[in-house]
Formats: structure tokens, sequence, C-alpha cells
């Protein structure tokens, strides 16, 4: 990766020689280069799936990061897109910090661009439960958003064209016991405030804002809300990702990705899971794998699936003609090929092979239900 | 990757419902597929680069693994071709097991070629030193090898148009103090039974064994010996690599793999290291590279250096026009982009940035010398 | 690691030397010494836990590598005993080699004395379903069980006084779609040749048999069944663990284990899961938590829990007095240590923090309940 | 690890249930709580072996993270103690960061304590070369260090009883060809404000340093020179440990520490590599291993190494009576048990099996000489 030199503003006299050195120092001591890594995940027709994680802190909020460790850490994981969206109402370090909420942003900003990734200006209005806490992405100016009423602050971000999303709506901090929709949802909701839900924060899911999502037609949305160090929390270079929203974009510009949030082309990629709708899971796991089905003799059939992906995905029998005998359940690792075998009985010349992709949820805790067709 | 399925030859009556379960459970209980994991690294001009392993035990001599483990592992880890060279005079398990010398090939053989794995037919003449133990690639019939006098032996390889060389010639076991080169060779060698050396053995590198390659025109190859599963050595999940042949073959097929051994087109591929010619190193850095230098004002010059393999490269400045000011030694890290700095002292326009590649031993413990030119 | 040397048996004449080196060569080569790695894990009060792994594959059945390959891996994973249970009739490979039942045990005893392994003779009946497949443990001549009745078979491991158990009980090649328990069972269980059964086959759970164990006194077993490399499957350097059975055992010894068995006292470990008697999982969690409760004022307390083993452990909130505000769901680290707070409302003084430890799993696919009390 | 929480200083009133609740969710969220895992170095006859890392930076200069993610840092990785060690004369966040030079020191405090690591104040005097940087440990107030001259910032921490040391004496940023020791240098030393070198800087060792501190007395210092997150350089999870000042101290306390300091007890542990003076690398070398010589029979004597510690040592045969017949070199590894044979040939009796321990550096890049002793 590119290896980012920060200049000091002002010289002092007697430092002059020691920073000639220091900006070349900055450039070889850096020695440890970035190297960008590469989630395998397919496009859609029409669309490119962009890796994005909307929901970040650094230290001009509670994070513990300066602002372009967080473009770093995109850059080494493949990212496409993060906003970092530091609390407008929770900033412990302002007596260390000058705190203008647009700060974060504009120190970041140009390392981002340098290295390609998409920076999108965002800010959390953070409130007891009810309402709770709100990201707003693609800002002009945080600082709008700094009032006593949060009804103000929402319609701060919306006067910016901001598109808002209630954050981890079943954290236990504010909901101990269950995920409540509390009637100034309905509120914020009918105001046109809320326009999607993080379904997933850090790698914890709630249900029931699946179930809301799709009654209430919101956009669905799963970030890591990091505040230390990302290793801190998983390693991708010991092959765990972090969590985050995919987006289905007809560009990747952030301009494409907020018609794609607005129009819910999204999915959440948690650990092993992908949640989403129906129309963009079922296309997800047809992209990433080709399928292959052979008859090898009159009562035996061969089915070959080369994952081309780095998804895993557990398909468990559902119901079924009981004369294809096949497997109970079965595995489909990344990047691997399986063969599985099916044995036609008492006289079946075909049928389907059912199952439900059990970590492909289109329902909440509900996996996809999938065939595979034996032709007679 | 495919998953393999052994049948038992002969089906007692009381097994045959056994065997059916057994056939369809074969093909559902590997659910732990193999993938298929590929180092990058550059083809040549007009060659294709194979990575090989010419040196591998089974428990057809004194291995611990069947053969088709063998294959497995190779696919798993990218490699194109390998070689099984049991030994002919050293059989700890012949109590156990029928020994034919070509049985490990035999049952290897369809794995491979299931698998797309290039399986070389291959033995070790297992004696002591002098003269040591040597292999024969590209073998017909390895029972002709079975001879008391290692004369006959290395006859029988010849006449089946064997390639051959002498393994681990700095063995302690077999030369406590110093690797020497004995009459015995010396006759081997000039009845020309003796085509190349292996310079390393699994991770340990021979150096006197590399000169002697230089002075007398042999093959450079590098092999892992491996008797236990591979991975108690190497972990390829966790990023180490076996050590291994790259050979630069103008096709992907055994005779291609023969007609490059005997051209002396390899080089060695052990942990960090790469050994051989200049010509091929060289072109193996140059297209791993892109580089590109851009003078950013009259004094300072900018070199970008992007990585597309996953060689790492240890540079180590030489002498220079001291009026260019660099790094005094800088690693290039696996698939990463770096930016050096230059500075132009004193009124230099330009110059050569010179260094030696510590890692690229194209003489006996010597790197590869090298330059990026700026143009004034 | 004791690295262990095998000696050819018969020594040719022009072998001689050669042996000689091989013999210093066996000792230096192997450089790729041993670690014993060991995973904490509490001893019950009165009993030492062993962890062991009782159905185990070589090239004697139809696994891929030498016998003494399985001691190298136990003891590399800090095992306490192994047993290897290789098929009693289906032994693809015995075309090369020759098949007493009794070989595999042989080959490996002195290896596994030498690494302080406990080895335990065993066998496996393989039959179609029904029975389906039997391992019987702590044989004195597995040739004995080599009959054409499975009713015979397992009579003559009762006559050895085998510890035997039925096999993964709901493998779907032989069970397509439930797991069936069928007439056979009850009538070898009459007989009392069904002391267990394996409740985890690699890291397949099956929940029905489970219930089996809990209706009708049988031990619960959970065992890797391996076929490969033990890496294929579970990298220990990596942090995974192989399934295994712990046994409570009075003392270290093979006899020690048998009584364990045959008195129910064991645990299952597969992946994050414990699976076994409330009475055992509780004393295991108990002993691997230091727990300290603490009020910091009228209001909040301060739980600290610091957890000494490699388990961990997922707490779910249960019903509870609602005055106590805490957690929804905790994971609990191996080896870490976590403030757990608890904020007293409305007046309450005290009162019991309830949670579910989910992956404990005293009953089928369900969490053990436990509170933390807080006193008043 | 206790998980700290941090508390906003003022709250606004309709911040209130806010922060009630985002206290309580301190606490649980960070649930991936802090595992402190161990190295294992042995002590020292006397002396307790601390684990230290005596130059890093945070936001306060030109590091990237907040001082308390250092303090979680060497929690992690076990260490015994740290100097957080912000340059005087650069920082380039000090538009944004209000600046006394104690802040660093005083927000990390108060989590060190409570983790237990015990944290040194320091400061980085940072000029141009000569003399280039040299870091003070053991302040009490870090601003009287920001002086015009050098000499000044020298004296000042001098007053302050401070241990003072050059910072990485070859950095090529400021050293472009060559390690020099220049005038200043000479003068700083007379006056007695250079009472040790830092040998190794990240992972770069300076052999002319090292001989330096041979020949004027001085403290041997390896440290991280950390900037970023420490996980972008070594990832402690997966096996690397960051490079570290071992103090052999009579005390585990920051005045054991000085004591140490001043009385040269160190070494420094960079990678696989121990640098330090032979008296104590040799103690380690003992102290982690247990050695065992037996005679199996007139000719053979079998020598078991134990290796109780993390280290691993690379054995190279040196000068020896060669009717001892042993390896030429071999490798220990970390918790390994090795069986090494020597064989006794034309009626040697016993002798010496001499080799050099080549990844101790006693003399500058030079191993350390050993021999196990064989009596007649």
């Amino acid at each position: 990766m590119v290896i980012f030199v920060t200049f000091a503003q002002t010289i002092s006299k007697y430092m002059k020689r020691t920073l000639l050195c220091l900006l070349i120092a900055g450039l070889s001591l850096a020695g440890s280069a970035q190297t960008r890594k590469n989630i395998q995940i397919p496009n859609l027709h029409g669309f490119v799936t962009l890796k994005c994680d909307f929901h970040i802190h650094t230290v001009f909020s509670d994070g513990t990061v300066w602002p372009t460790v967080r473009v770093a850490e995109a850059y080494r994981e493949g990212l496409d897109a993060i906003a970092i969206t530091d609390h407008i109402e929770y900033r412990p370090y302002n007596g260390d910090l000058k705190t203008s909420h647009n700060r974060s942003y504009d120190l970041a900003a140009p390392v981002a661009k340098a290295a390609g990734i998409i920076l999108i200006k965002g800010s959390e209005i953070t409130r007891a439960m009810p309402p709770g806490h709100f990201n707003a992405l693609f800002l002009t100016d945080s600082e709008e958003l700094d009032q006593p009423d949060y009804l103000d602050a929402l319609r701060a971000a919306q006067k910016q064209n901001a598109f808002i999303f209630w954050n981890h709506p079943g954290w236990d901090a504010q909901q101990p016991d269950t995920t409540l929709w509390w009637a100034e949802h309905t509120k914020i909701w009918e105001q046109g405030a809320m326009m999607g839900i993080e379904v997933v924060n850090g790698t914890e899911y709630f249900p029931e804002a699946h179930q809301w999502c799709l009654e209430k037609n919101l956009t669905l949305l799963g970030n890591t809300d990091v505040h230390d160090p990302i290793q801190a929390h998983s390693d991708f270079a010991d092959g765990t990702h972090r969590t985050m929203t995919l987006v289905f974009a007809k560009e990747a510009t952030a301009e494409g990705i907020r018609e794609a949030l607005l129009n819910r082309r999204t999915a959440i990629y948690n650990r092993e899971t992908l949640i989403g709708e129906e129309r963009y899971l079922k296309e997800l796991f047809e992209k990433a794998l080709d399928i292959k089905v052979e008859k090898t003799n009159n009562t035996t059939v061969r089915i070959t699936i080369k994952n081309n992906s780095d998804f895993i995905f557990h398909l468990n029998k559902t119901k079924h003609d009981e004369r294809l005998v096949y497997f109970r359940n079965y595995t489909i690792v990344p990047q691997g090929t399986h063969v599985i075998s099916v044995r036609l009985q008492d006289g079946a010349q075909g049928g389907d092979v059912n199952f439900c992709v059990e970590n492909l949820l289109t329902q909440p805790n509900q996996g996809m239900p999938y065939s595979i067709k034996i032709l007679p």
C-alpha cells in the first residue's frame, strides 16, 4: 500500500534538519508496507458488490485510534468503503482534543483518497433509549447535528440528505431484556428519518430488527462499531473477517452506495452468515458456485460443486422424494470443489435434491431453501 | 478438490449392504474437501513456471503415509508435479507390505490424474557414502534398479533414460563435518549418471554443492525429502511453503519437465530464498515487480514498487554515488506496494540506486546485484 | 518429543554401512522435534480429567497413515489416551498389507509407551445398518472379532471384557433421513453389548443419541473417526482442537479409563461445546472459573470472572428479577478476565443473576442453567 | 483482563440517561476481554526476568493510538513494563491535541496500575544527526526537556535522575550509509548522559552499536519504537513476539528496573535472537534446558535435551575431536524434547560435544560457544 507521510505544519528553527530526516525516514521506516487482501465475493448482475463498514469510531469520540488508522485497516482488509461515525454527544477525550465534529473525517479523507478507499462522512447521534443511537451518512457538516433535541438532530441530518439508520437496536445496555420498538421509533420512521437498521452490530444479530426491516421496507445493515484497533476483534491475517454490509451498487462511488442503500440493495456478512433478501442471497449463492449434475449410471448421480468464493455454505436436507438418497447435511468450503453422490432408488429417474442453506438468512433465523434438479 | 473413493476389491456376502453405504459415505463424509491454493510466482518469457517436489517418501519405503496422501498434499499446496521416490534398498515395513518398487507410483497415479497433478515415477538409490543417495526420475520400471552394485543400479536407471541427481550431498549422517566430493562422484559424473544435485534438502542449503553445480553445469534441485505428513514440517495454511524446485518448462507435462531439467532451467525456492542462475532470478524479480520512478521535484525521486508475487525481497544498499541518499536496507513484502524516497544532493541530477537482493542467491551464499536507474 | 528410529530387520551385506548412517541420521534429521501442547482443562474432585480419542484408523483398514503417526499426533495435541480401531470387515489395502487385526496396535504400542500415551487396543465391527458400526475397546485379540455374524463378533468382544459402543448412530450414509433406533439395537443393548454411544463423530452431533444415553444410562462418547493425517481436519497449532472424550478417571491408566467408561464419567468436547451430565459440566464450569462478587455502591455490583481454562462459555440471560439489570448475553473467553456490571434498581438489595450456559449441553440441544447470587 | 471504562467529565442535561446506559454498556460491550499470554523465559539466579519495551509512541507525538492502547497491548503480550516515550520536538497532531509532554503518561498511568503493568515515564529527545534521538526514562516532568539546545535537554533529564540511551544509532534516515559515532556522542557520553544504546530498533540490529556497548560499558537495549497498533508489526496471537529488552531485576518494580539498567543486567530478544553478555545468555540457555547424557553402549551416547522455554536455539558444530561423530547443525525447538545421538569412534571413551549457539549473540554477529561433556 502507499505509505503516507504526515508533515508537521509548523517547523521551529532547530527542528529543520531533523524534519528533513524524518521526511525520508517516514518513507523508509514504514517498511512494513500494508498488503491489501481481497475476500472473494461475486458481483451481481448489473451491480458491483462493495464491502462496507458504516459504523466506526476514532479518538475524536470514544475510539482509541487516530482516524488514518481506520483507512489503513480498511485497505488491508480489502474493504471498498467506510464511514467514520464519531459520537456527537459523547466525546470523553474532548479535554485533550479539539472537537469539531468534522475533524475525524477531514483527517482521514486525504489518506483515503490516496488509498482508493471511499470515505463517507458520518456521525452518530447518541441518545438514551428511546430512541437510542442513530448513524447519519453522507453528511456535509456534522456540526449541524449537535442539537439538544434528538428530533432536531435527525432533522438537521435529513436537511443534508443523509441516509439515517438505527444502530444496535437490541444493545443490552439500552434494552436489557428484549429488543423493543418504542413509540419514538414509529415517530422517527414516519417522518422518514429511519431508513435502515443495523441488524448486526459487531457480531451480534438482532432477529427482531431483521423482522422489522422486512415489514417496513428498511435497509439491512451490519457494521463493526469498532472502537479499538480492529485486530483486537478480528484478525484478518488469520482468516477471520470483520462484519460488513455488502452493497450492490451500480457504481463504486459514494453516490453509487447512497443509491443502493436507498433502494435496499444490501446484505450483511457476519462471520459465516449472510443476511438479506432472497433475490440477492440466491444470486450470490448461484454466482459463487459452479454446479454440474451427471448421471454415472442408472442409479447414481454425481453433483460436482465448485465454490469460487470465500463464503462457506451449510446445507441441511429438507423434505424430499425419499427415493433420492443423499447427504443429511453438507458443508461447501471456501474455494473448494466437492463431489456429492445421489442414489436413485426404487425406480426413480430424477427429482429434486432439496435442502436449506442454513447460513443464508432470508427470514429471521431462517435459512434459504434451495433445490438442485436431476433431470430424468 | 475432487474427493476420491476407494473400493474394496472383493466383497464377501455379508459386506454387501455395508459397502453400498460406504460408497455413498465415502463421498459425503469427506466433507472436509480439499482447497487448492496457489503461490503467486510469475512465468518467464516462453516458459511456464512449474512448482515441483522431486523427493518424497511413503509407507512403501520409510515414510509414514499412503501414496495417495502425497497427491492430496500436492493438490492442496498448489504444486504442479511431484515424484514419489521410495528407497530401493531401505524398506523397514516390508515385513508388512508387499514391496514391488513400482507399487507406490501405481497407487498414486489414478488419484494424481484425477487431481491434475503430474506424477513422475522415481526411486531413490540408497547407499552409504560414497556415493550416498541418488534419485532417478522418469523411470519405467523401478524393479530394475534393485542391484547389489550401485553402478549397476545407476546404469539401469540410465537405460530407462532417467534424470538422475545426487541427494542431500551434505547430509551430516553421511558427511559428518564437511560436504565432500568423493572420487566416486567424479566417476558417476563422468559416466553421465549425475545430472543435478539436491542443493537444498528439507530446508538445509549446501553452498559447496551450489558451487559444484556452477562449475560442472549441473541442474539445481531443492526438495522436501518428506517422510511424515507434510504438515508436520510446513503448514501451508499458515503461510509457510514447502521447499520446491521451480521448473521453467516449455509445457506443463512430464516431458516438458524432463526437457527443462536436462537444460538446467530450474530455481530452488527454500523459505524466503531463491537459488538459481542470474538470468532466471533476474527475470523472476523483474516479472514479480512493477517499478515506477518519478521525480517529485529537483531533489526528490519517488520509486513506487508493486510486488505482484508472493516472494519477499530483502534489499541491501551497495556501493553508490553518495549524492543519492536512500535506504540502507529495505524489504519488499509479498503482494505489497512500497514508495521509496531517494534524495538527490549536491547537484546530482540522476544516477543508479544500487543494491543487492540478499535472498536471491546467484552464487553460493551471495545475493544478486541490481540497479534502478534514475534518469537525469 | 522423543524421536523414534525404526530399524530394518534384515540387513543385506551391501546395506551395512548405509544403515549405520541411517541410524544416526534418523536421529538428527528428525530435527523437527514434536512439541506437546496442553489444553487447559480442570480436574474434578477425586478424578483426573483425561483427554481421549477412541475412534481412529490407519492404513491397516481404510486410513492413510502408518499407526505410529497416530501416536505422534496424540502426543503433539496433548492427548492422554487413544484407541486405534481399524475396521474388521473393511480393509481396502489388504492386497498390499498383511492384515492381522492386531497389527496396527502392535506397531503403535512401543512408540506409545515411549511417548507416555495410553494406547488402548480396539477394533471397529463394521456392518450395514442395522446395526451399523460398533467399536470394541480393551481387546486382547482382535482376530476373534472376525465373524460372519455380527452378534458373534459382539459376543467375542464381550468375552474379552471389551467396552463396546455404537458409532456415529446418525451417519447419513446409513441413516439417510433420521437417526433411528432399530430393533437390533434393543437386542444388542439387552444383551449388554452396547455400553455407550458416539454422540459426536468428527464434529457432527446426534441429539437423538444424546437422549438415548440419558434414558438408557449409556456412556457419552465423542471421537474423531480420523482417517487422514489429523491436520487435514483440525489444526492444533492454529488453536482448533480435535473432538475428544473427556474421561474423569481415578487414575491415568487404561484400567482407570475402563472403570470411568463403565461408570459413565465422561463428557464430550466438540469445538466450543461440552456435552455431559450436569454434575460434571457444572463442576468443570466452577473449577474453570474464579468468580468474585462485590458491591461497589448501593446500586452497582461488580462480578469479576477469571477463566483459568481454555474453554469458552456463552451465557444467555434467563428469567430473572427485573430489578437486576445486566447483560443479555456474554462470552467468557479462554484464559480471560472479565468484569461484569449489575445494576440494582427500584430498591433491590440483591438477588440471582440467572443465565443459561449455551454451550454446556446437559440435555439434547439444551444449555445448562446457572445463577450467580448477589447477597443483600 | 480488567475492562476499563472511561467517563465523560461533564454531563449535559439531555445526556444523563444516555450516559447511565453507556456506563453499563462500556462494561458489557467490551466482551472481547483481553487475554494475557506469557512467553516462557527463565529467571536468573537472584533476579527476576522482566519483559520490557522502552520506546513507544502515541497520538501525543506521531503515533496513531491513544495511550491506553499501549497498556492493553502490553497486557495481552505478557510484558512486565513499558515506557511511553513521545517525541518532545515532533508532535504533528498538536493542532488537534493539547500537548503537555506529561499527558500521555498521565492518561495511561491509572490503566497500567489496574492492569499490573509497570509504566515508566519517558520522553524522546528528537534531533537531527548528530546526535540523533535519545530516550530518557524515569522522568518526573517531561516539560523540562523542551529546550532549544539538546545538551540542555539532556541536562534537564539528568537532573531528574533519568536513565538515558541513544536510539536507533544506525537509522538510515539519519545515517544513510554507515553507523557512525560522532564527536557529539563522545561529548554526551563523557558528561554521563549516554548510559545505553538501542542496539535493536524494531527488528533492525546494529552490530557497530553492539561493539560500542562492549567497549564503553553501556547498557544493551532493544525496543519496538512502535507508532501504529502493535499488530500491524507483530501478531502475538500468531506466535510472533515484539522486540523487547529483558531486564534481570532484583524486584519487579520501576526502581528494580532502574537499578538493573544502571548495572547493565539486560539482554535483547529480537525474533529468534538473544543479544547480551555471555554470563547472562549462558545462564538463560542453561536454565531453559534440561540436558541429560547417557551412554547406551560402548560406542553410542544419547543426549536428551528438554527445552522448557519459548526460545529456539540453533546449534552449529565447531572444532572437535573427530572421533566424536554428531550433528552438523541442530535446532532445539520451543518447549520441545530432543534426543541427540553421538557415536564414539576409534576408541574414544568420551570428550566434548562442541558447538556454537548461533542465535545467542555475545559479540557483534557472533554466536556463543558451548560444550556438552561426555564423561569417559
